[in-house]
């Protein structure tokens, strides 16, 4: 028999192979595998992107030259763009607005085949510590509702280059997604007067049975209710809406628990693609962080997604999440 | 610049790709491949299958036999199983029950080359009415409050068999995003005290613009906030809440829109994989079917998913609905 699970978060079912729970080796993923040709993210092509919004450089180099250790450039096709009015309008029934926002490409390092796994945790926290310089720099415009950081990794992740790096987006909106998180952990709060997350990490540790790696700042576990095999979720120990927020004693543990998180999941699927999200609270707004806390949402890509889970939004897990955790910890 | 799309029923935000839209030959898409091997739908193959649960067969032929011509079958791996009781419980914050329900696949022809683009309106005709007979069969159990049907076609859309079959799910909650489409259903009806649906009937009709194919009882048409670029909706002119309830008139109508829609899609994309779902009413609950109205969601795989949308919930469609539409009704 399986196991359904409901989301304190969102409300959202899922259905949980605990029966015949997939192995490791049972996954038929798609490799992430290199094409190769020119990368207009390497060092050496700064010319290739459009001039670079803000880079981690050596003493005395110019913009748009080498030197860098992190660069962020904005996307030559983005998704949405700077300039211009939203004009929320209607037509009939449908309500439309003009695509205002930002979409900018944080390149983590300038060696296109060196990842996360490969860097130094040094190097891991200088590109997560550009993550927050953008986001106070994205703040400043007041039209911007939601900052959304995230990687795609490997084609099956729905990456079109290479070369490692983060998208970093600024939206005139609280996205779905987003607002639904929010609207869960409000409503617990309002019921238990406590953070929902807070109280997870509580669970999470007593249970130890989900928890892959623990630091002094942050845990990395596999969710009671995941969507996918294998996702994970890392998230600070310290109660904090913000992510851009997270402290210089912080900043280090992030690095070293997602690299190491990482490095885990590698040993088990060496050529998996991958997703991670940064979810933190909207900006710009009445927010209140005190119900919200931010966290990584990691995803590796395993399995497809068919018509039932695009259908029911219900997702079937084939692998539970303890066992995944155990996987991961035993790596 | 991009356009913002506020979908009516559920509130989602999509990001159209107005300013360079992908045409047809820019999608790099998976093509649909067969892997040849004995196939257990097939005909002939009747005792590689648990038994029958139901079957359109000829005259004197016996279940589990060749003869058939549409055959319902549970699933060998079934998300939810029929046996035991839902039993929900907590374990801390958590909440799960057992994974009750049931998973039957549905084949709609004997022939594991023929499609439905290849098949009669007949024969369409037949396997379509096999959707409203199990889901009569299924309502008599209590334990159930929703029937998702939809059908994987493709290895890219999570189809793990080739044969040509639709997967019947009985769930005992409303699943999320059945559960979102009819409040927002319900909350626009208590604003307008008219259907959401019929209204966006009437708006189609009029601009004409995203519409592929029309016959007495039937639209088809892109809808204007799509998820993925030649997203296609099917729907009844008639309001009904329920897919089964479908009258025996609008049943062929359906056989040959369906079919003459997929056709469509085939001249553009030959090869491409799709997911349809159909969504209706839940059963056995409150319901009321007057502010709901079933239809058929059509999603055609030609993108990926990536981290934005994984995150965010807004999908970001490469192909504006208004030229999917153009390109389909053309084809």
């Amino acid at each position: 028999m399986s196991e359904l699970r409901r989301d304190p978060i969102g409300g959202r079912w899922v259905i949980v192979n605990t029966d015949h729970p997939s192995k490791p080796e049972e996954f038929e993923y798609e490799p992430r595998t290199f094409r190769g040709g020119t990368c207009p993210f390497c060092y050496g092509n700064e010319a290739m992107t459009p001039p670079e919004i803000e880079a981690i450089r050596d003493p005395h180099t110019s913009p748009n030259t080498p030197g860098w250790q992190v660069r962020v450039v904005p996307n030559k096709f983005p998704a949405l763009q700077i300039e211009g009015e939203l004009d929320r309008r209607g037509s009939g029934m449908y309500d439309m607005s003009n695509g205002v926002g930002a979409h900018e490409v944080l390149l983590e390092t300038p060696y296109h085949q060196k990842d996360i796994y490969d860097l130094s945790g040094e190097e891991v926290e200088k590109f997560l510590s550009m993550y927050c310089r953008r986001t106070v720099d994205l703040i400043k415009d007041k039209r911007f509702k939601y900052i959304m950081i995230f990687k795609n990794y490997g084609a099956a992740a729905g990456a079109s280059l290479e070369h490692p790096h983060t998208q970093i987006v600024a939206l005139p909106m609280v996205p779905k997604n987003a607002m639904e998180e929010i609207r869960g952990a409000h409503h617990y709060f309002n019921y238990r007067e406590r953070c929902l997350f807070c109280d997870m990490i509580r669970q999470e540790k007593e249970e130890k049975k989900r928890i892959i790696l623990e630091n002094k700042y942050f845990l990395s576990f596999c969710p009671f209710v995941s969507r996918f095999p294998f996702e994970i979720c890392i998230i600070p120990k310290k109660h904090n809406g913000f992510f851009y927020e997270i402290s210089a004693e912080e900043l280090p543990a992030l690095a070293v628990i997602l690299k190491d998180t990482i490095i885990k999941l590698k040993k088990i699927f060496p050529n998996a693609s991958y997703n991670f999200i940064i979810h933190s609270s909207p900006i710009n707004g009445d927010s209140d962080t005190e119900y919200y806390h931010w966290h990584i949402e990691f995803m590796p890509k395993l399995t497809r997604v068919a018509g039932f889970e695009w259908g029911s939004g219900v997702y079937v897990v084939a692998t539970p999440p303890e066992l995944s955790a155990k996987f991961l910890r035993e790596a």
